[in-house]
């Protein structure tokens, strides 16, 4: 089991180089170092920068290493979006946000590994605190690399729960904003009404920081907001019997920490019009998948995984009726999830069904619980701080409603203080 | 003056070869000798692919030669998104669409001339009415294309007024449909929340059997529609002191034809929601268009047209603040556009303000009159059929509510026979 390194936080970075007591060079050196001694082992990493001659010096994001999931183009690192068929491409150039990483004085640290078209098949990347487990998927090397200390942050997507699982398992912040607050421009499609992309960091403080300056709103001020008395909704869906007891325990700590630290919980059940939206997610994603990477598999059968090829096909299959159908359902659950937010402020949900999976059973975990909030497209964070009795770590989501990504911030900021408390 | 072949109707060369009155491979060979006969001058190709040797003899485009937009990405053909940065540009993977138009048995013909990232700056495509005209822009070459007979069909992409205006040039049916009814993974971006994937025809019978083959859905049948009896209204906009004389009785001519065809004729008022939609379509177009084409400006300034970097850096200089504003309002502006349609089924509006502009002029014209359209997601048009005392063509749009591209184009083939009747 290799090294585990304490975590790097944007915040402190940031204040030391204000300080004075560290340089932009020294920051991304010292990432660098921490990839160099450890990934070959975890695997988070598909390609890797040199460090630059000239490390920006200017920039909010100058000292920070950045890790770009490999579904990102990038105009000087290839990018494969996990699939054998791209494993030479190199894009002409950046992503959007990727190009505002470097715009803003951030490093491209390297690629991180995602499973292939962001789908299901498995990445190579272990979990930094079971190396036999799964950081999660899609967004597997990004949650991964920040969770074993290697960057201070990274960009991943997320189609169903892509963000949210991985940073769950991983025991970091992973948040999902309102859908298309951060552009998806040069980030590989699979499902143009529900891809989103989002950040990873150690904690909710560290990735609200990332996300006001990519965003460029102010979303790490908690100015105005009254977080005192805010209105705790705790979700209750039709599949929680599939949680672990150990998820079952979490999200009963968390409506205690809720109450311990004076918000107003009370219960909030899942509506018709929310369980539809929850289970025909899946339809849009399968047809619009189908769709997206139409050309790879019609062209490239054989370089594509046979479950990715099965999903796929059943998606090419699914009549536009039914999709017609489903986009109308979802529009309803997006209606649905808005009113939950007349009674509440913010929404508590688990993030997975429970820890990590093994490496052995060849999943990166089930996005059930996440499904609802990509397709409603409401902002969402991977809170972390709680642990299952075996160690490892289990995370919980909060919910805003859409466009509320500085309230939702500045929540799990107050939250995840009370969470590790416990 | 070169030649202007008559129209090829994707409706007549179906029949045809169903009839075995001519074969798929001879409707492609006799696209492929007019754009050889004639394109030289008229420049409506950037690239051309050669006529395969296996012409797909199966599939409902069987025998239809499609022109695709050099801003579709094209596994086979370069693809330069109209900038000299892309010149040599080859993608790995076919655009959705370009990939389901081959899984129809279509062909592509050929990559049609864009401006620059579909933005302002002319192509070199002349318009086939008259050769010291603009054909309109983006949608340029497409537009040009099946104006002059080159091809039945051609893809195109709208942002402001990208395929409606250069149809009402080029006095051809240009279909912008709901937003997101045909898929964009593999356009180049501009600004996502805008970019439209349409369609060029000849006329609105040869657009809507195209669009109900490429959204896999029976656009092109009227059953259960009641179109002896629609309301129709005529659109009052703000704007309409820039309309030429002419296209101010073409709008005149319309609404006289909808009373002849039996239809409820009234007029519709642009409200205070509707200005400001119309308005502030701009401030998303540049806002968005800044931030994907960020890595264009940053490191390739000096190969963007000087007023196409005016446009980006304005967007870039557009707070974010502003944005999310104009954001709102386009969301008022929706619900506004959704309220029409409670009184009206269809709305009548000019395509342009006027007839096609002189290359002379170095512009494409002004989208003023499309960008509401735009902005809102609604289906709509250019219907084809009215001349300026000049000779050159005029359009109308029809517009339906969001979804309703069905009854759109049922209406809009009555619509175009009543028009070219007069």
């Amino acid at each position: 089991m290799g090294t585990v390194f304490p975590p790097q936080s944007i915040v402190d970075i940031q204040n030391r180089i204000a300080a004075g007591e560290t340089t932009p060079r020294q920051a991304l050196a010292e990432s660098a170092r921490r990839i160099d001694a450890d990934d070959e082992e975890l695997r988070a990493f598909v390609a890797r920068a040199p460090l630059p001659a000239d490390v920006p010096v200017d920039g909010p994001l100058r000292g920070i290493a950045v890790g770009v999931k490999d579904l990102f183009d990038t105009f000087d690192l290839p990018t494969t979006y996990g699939s054998p068929i791209y494993r030479d491409h190199q894009p002409r150039a950046d992503a959007a946000i990727v190009a505002q990483v470097r715009g803003a004085g951030g490093w491209v640290a390297g690629k991180t590994a995602t499973t292939e078209f962001a789908a299901m098949n498995p990445a190579a990347t272990r979990n930094p605190h079971d190396r036999l487990r799964s950081p999660g998927g899609s967004s597997s090397g990004s949650a991964a690399a920040v969770a074993a200390g290697f960057i201070p942050v990274a960009l991943g997507t997320q189609t169903a729960g892509s963000i949210i699982r991985p940073a769950a398992y991983c025991g970091i912040a992973g948040l999902k904003p309102s859908f298309r607050l951060l552009p998806t421009v040069g980030v590989k499609t699979f499902a143009w009404s529900l891809d989103t992309v989002g950040l990873f960091a150690p904690s909710a403080r560290d990735v609200a920081r990332f996300a006001g300056i990519l965003s460029r709103r102010p979303l790490d001020h908690e100015a105005g907001l009254d977080i005192d008395r805010l209105r705790l909704g705790i979700y209750r869906s039709g599949i929680y019997d599939q949680l672990d007891p150990a998820m079952a325990d979490a999200l009963r700590k968390g409506a205690r920490v809720g109450e311990e630290l004076g918000w107003f919980v009370r219960d909030v059940e899942e509506t018709e019009s929310l369980r539809t939206g929850r289970e025909i997610q899946a339809v849009i994603q399968d047809y619009e998948g189908a769709m997206s990477l139409l050309d790879e598999r019609t062209r490239h059968r054989g370089e594509i995984s046979p479950a990715l090829l099965q999903a796929l096909d059943r998606g090419g299959a699914i009549e536009a009726t039914r999709y017609d159908e489903a986009r109308r359902s979802a529009r309803r659950a997006r209606r649905a999830t808005a009113e939950l937010f007349d009674n509440v402020d913010l929404i508590l949900a688990p993030s997975a069904s429970g820890v990590a999976p093994l490496l052995s059973e060849g999943s990166t975990g089930d996005p059930a619980f996440n499904r609802l909030w990509t397709l409603a497209g409401t902002p969402c964070i991977n809170v972390p701080g709680l642990r299952a009795p075996n160690g490892l770590p289990l995370g919980l989501t909060l919910v805003a409603r859409f466009g509320g990504d500085r309230l939702l911030l500045a929540g799990a900021v107050r939250f995840e203080a009370g969470l590790r408390r416990t």
